[in-house]
């Protein structure tokens, strides 16, 4: 199963947000878990590989189920684990191997073009302060079929 | 990749454990993700299917990788989501269909009989407040051949 890790760094009310080439889709920095590879290792090697930054403290905020539906079967399933930081060391990239990277207003970020699940969880991540849980389904040709979000706190805040 | 799911229900400072008949060993109930599903519907169902209990407000702690080791290669490897809840609804099953309920003391709960990573977790999520990141490498006869955590804390408390 594939599974993804990113993280919305956070610094001065602007996200750090990377545009891939494919649909020209802009999205939190991240990329592909290599097998036996922690959640945690996951989204620090990827920062840093797509963006030349080492995550401080980067502390997870979401686990998403994605499904894509093929004549009304599941074709496929994947996972995306999306942390949160608010520092990072190192010296932004000016150009990322994986795309444009920008910062850009932590408020203006969901009018961006976006996968419409992904934007759903940047306004649920930025509007939430504890872990977000959601599963999406999407037809073969990434459109969103529907989403459902639930979310829960930690008992020591 | 198989993903499991489990909670430590704790209620008067005990922890609700359940022994599998397989090796004896203890461990907080749980069970198997199905496809499609989320981490926290799974856990919910896991929950009242193995002990009758609708849990309330579960919450994400931990996500563990696990990996068993052949040869010097990776054979498997498959994750594990830990939730933490202190309420529920419904009424303790008499028997479970996995194996014996029993209400431990949380501070003996890591001397059970238990899978030696199994123990670190409880060790890791009754000490810590924050969120548990953990890697193990088992041997095909089940020996914990190293272990690793890290774990962090959310930005809003």
């Amino acid at each position: 199963m594939q599974r993804v890790t990113n993280c919305f760094l956070q610094q001065n009310d602007q996200l750090l947000m990377l545009k891939k080439p494919s649909y020209d889709w802009w999205n939190a920095p991240g990329g592909k878990m290599e097998p036996g590879e922690s959640v945690y290792d996951s989204v620090r090697r990827e920062f840093r590989e797509e963006t030349g930054l080492a995550l401080e403290r980067p502390h997870l905020r979401g686990v998403f189920t994605f499904i894509t539906m093929e004549d009304g079967l599941t074709a496929n399933e994947w996972m995306m684990f999306t942390f949160e930081a608010f520092g990072s060391e190192g010296r932004l990239l000016n150009e990322s191997p994986e795309g444009i990277l920008e910062w850009k207003e932590k408020q203006k970020v969901s009018s961006l073009p976006m996968a419409e699940g992904d934007k759903a969880i940047v306004e649920h991540i930025l509007s939430n302060k504890g872990t977000v849980y959601g599963t999406f389904r999407y037809t073969k040709d990434r459109r969103l079929l529907d989403s459902r979000f639930e979310q829960s706190t930690s008992y020591y805040t």
